[in-house]
């Protein structure tokens, strides 16, 4: 008998997708001046931690679905290599990765979520904790980026909103 | 057939402690005279975002393991009647709220995930949102406790590690 299901793979796609709509509007919500500037506590400006969001998810949907990872150093590497310097730039790739993610998830083998694997080569354990750690480190970093708007005395878009 | 599970009810449970784990460690972390203080962009202090959690995480389990909810005045009465003052009344609670959350979680029963209800009156949907909801909340309101700890020169305790 299969475990239950507390959430189904279309649900969390969903859910993935929606947390990833409502960073994609801090990033916006951001003047062009201090998305790479601005920072408390001298930890990193936002459009840094965006960055590396995107750069986990557009590795990681590939892991998912292929099974093929990138590894830590190349996923650096590529990350830096083609940082974005820009707003502009950042959002398309936010949206590329949108897509790509759209594409790849329906690709992704049935019972795939409780195989046990090595994402990026390094982080040993079930793939769905992959996801939900993905999913996790993008809300933890966007909360500090809330925290950068209302210090800059910007109101941040609600937390609640997903669309 | 079943729907392909994700993630199981007692993995879930487990992801859900284990943040709570490390969200206590960050309240721990907190000098006692910051936690109900400090403060960047005139957002909360770190105690106010923590009894928030701890109360929604409360009445939280009731809700799912019995259908009964407390309202959102409730809810919110209830947290400005008993909000701890000190650090050491709110690490209590959450003690108090982690042992509630294990003994009730076995209790809810099979199928529950997958429901409709309406969490607190007011949120309609299916149940899993929910604790994913307040998991996310949780992460979002601790991601800014962490910026609170740096702008206080205080290293916050790692995020992966949720023992």
């Amino acid at each position: 008998m299969a475990a239950e299901s507390v959430i189904t793979p279309e649900a969390l796609l969903e859910h993935w997708q929606g947390h990833r709509r409502l960073t994609r509007r801090v990033i916006e919500a951001f003047p062009e001046d201090q998305l790479f500037k601005f920072s408390v506590g001298s930890m990193r400006p936002f459009g840094l931690m965006a960055t590396e969001m995107v750069s986990m998810a557009a590795a990681g949907i590939q892991g998912l679905a292929t099974g093929k990872w990138a590894s830590v150093a190349e996923l650096v590497h590529h990350s830096n290599a083609q940082a974005p310097a820009t707003r502009e730039e950042i959002l398309r790739l936010w949206d590329e990765t949108t897509e790509q993610i759209d594409v790849l998830w329906p690709q992704i083998r049935p019972g795939r979520f409780q195989e046990i694997d090595t994402a990026f080569g390094e982080y040993r354990g079930p793939v769905y904790g992959f996801v939900l750690y993905w999913i996790d480190n993008e809300i933890h970093h966007r909360g500090q980026g809330y925290v950068y708007l209302r210090a800059l005395g910007i109101e941040p878009p609600p937390f609640y909103e997903r669309n």
